[in-house]
């Protein structure tokens, strides 16, 4: 088991009541105008680079943001980011998110442990306990936007979401097979079920130009996100091409719209915040 | 919520008491020689991929297999094999697998689900009964390896496995990208810690041929699989590149081996599983 920051992983006694907790994750969610909950039925379809990226292009435009990654057993976000830091305390004992830019704050499990490689080993209530104090404990201010990046599935962390949250929209993340396809269906039945309304469905590596030909390479065939969109009616959000590039910057921490400003990538972003602030 | 079948989803009063249960489990577990447990840290570094493959070499090598596919939410073993069926009852009243082929057997949760884009919105303790009941309720009979594929990070399913199977062997599956190996480093926290021993690290994705020109493209960087096991004293077990023949024939539920007899992917997966049979 993990060094857990002693703010968040407090003795019983230290706890707050249920009814105390409620009301400053009520406070919280007051001050923030927009919440949207990014998940995805599939694993590794791009659904933290997409959190990561929009965020960015958000920000870029002038909007505060916070980045809330709710994936407890694979917290990406301050890894992509180049947030090595630990959570530090605010003036007001609330827990103070990272900055990775003027408008970009960022909070994630992986800030408030020491040893990165440890794994979180908590079943369901601990989660549940932790994305809460993720709303009600952190100082996260007046903002346009928070963008919650959920681990893939419909289990306990964007559950804990829907019932916190219940003014969230669900933006869905999808690569163009099939087998991530049905796995979208799953996650809009999902929010039906818990009545979390959809914003939309972004298709994530639909297609990769070869670095050495230029041709067209689909890696995961093509076209099937809109399709599927459609076909729930619900809107689709855009198409973002796969570029290895996009990796390599998520590895060493780098901001790849900041490295790589005039790319198709950069670009399909850029149109998306726009969509969204519009 | 989904249409379960009745046989896993009975009423409290039908519910074997846990002791029975427990030696229903031991039962199951004294006909199986080998089991494995796929796990990886980030989601979509093919984990399904390479259970089902891994599966299907094994089963042409002539062993007996069981593949038991413990990912709740995102459930695609089935749906990668074409096996669209419910699960029937064996002779013993107790759930018989759906058959891939003479050697190999599989049971997933999809299985017992009646409309397949419905999503299992269960919390931990569920699907902890599930996944016992997938071993102690389920017809396996004598089996050489039992494969189980479970969904990404340290989470309740893996934990679940670990406890019920104490002797199961992690195999480790990941891409070579940073982020990727850097949850791979969880999963080994995970095992060290559950004291469930790590038979071997994969390279999932490592490399593709542009189909194009010929040339080798690296869509999530190289070799960063083997430096992850050598740093941490496991053994790897080897590397598989990048095929999108692979994605469309998971997508289409034919089996990429039998369609592609002679490609490097299906003698990797030959390779590997005459490694684990030696």
């Amino acid at each position: 088991m993990s060094n857990c920051s002693s703010q968040l992983c407090g003795s019983a006694d230290q706890e707050k009541s249920r009814t105390e907790q409620d009301a400053l994750v009520e406070q919280s969610l007051a001050k923030i105008k927009n919440k949207f909950l990014v998940m995805s039925g599939k694993g590794g379809v791009g659904k933290t680079s997409v959190s990561v990226n929009l965020s960015i292009a958000l920000a870029q435009q002038g909007y505060k943001v916070g980045l809330m990654d709710v994936d407890i057993h694979g917290p990406d976000a301050p890894r992509m980011l180049g947030l090595k830091d630990l959570l530090g305390m605010a003036d007001n004992r609330k827990l103070k998110p990272l900055s990775f830019s003027e408008n970009l704050s960022v909070v994630s499990i992986e800030s408030l442990i020491v040893n990165k490689d440890d794994a979180i080993i908590w079943r369901g209530p601990l989660k549940i306990s932790a994305i809460r104090q993720f709303i009600a404990d952190v100082d996260w201010g007046k903002l346009d936007y928070l963008v919650i990046d959920s681990p893939p599935g419909t289990g306990d962390e964007p559950l804990t979401v829907a019932q916190t949250i219940p003014e969230a929209r669900a933006i869905i993340v999808t690569t163009p097979q099939e087998v991530s396809l049905a796995d979208v269906r799953k996650s809009i039945s999902f929010c039906r079920t818990v009545n979390l309304s959809i914003y939309g469905l972004i298709e994530n590596m639909s297609g990769l130009t070869c670095p050495h030909c230029s041709e067209s390479i689909d890696l995961f065939g093509a076209g099937g996100g809109q399709k599927t969109a459609e076909a729930a009616g619900i809107t689709f959000l855009g198409s973002i091409p796969f570029d290895p590039n996009l990796v390599s910057c998520g590895d060493a921490g780098i901001s790849y719209q900041g490295k790589y400003k005039d790319s198709p990538v950069t670009q399909a972003f850029a149109d998306m915040a726009e969509k969204i602030t519009r």
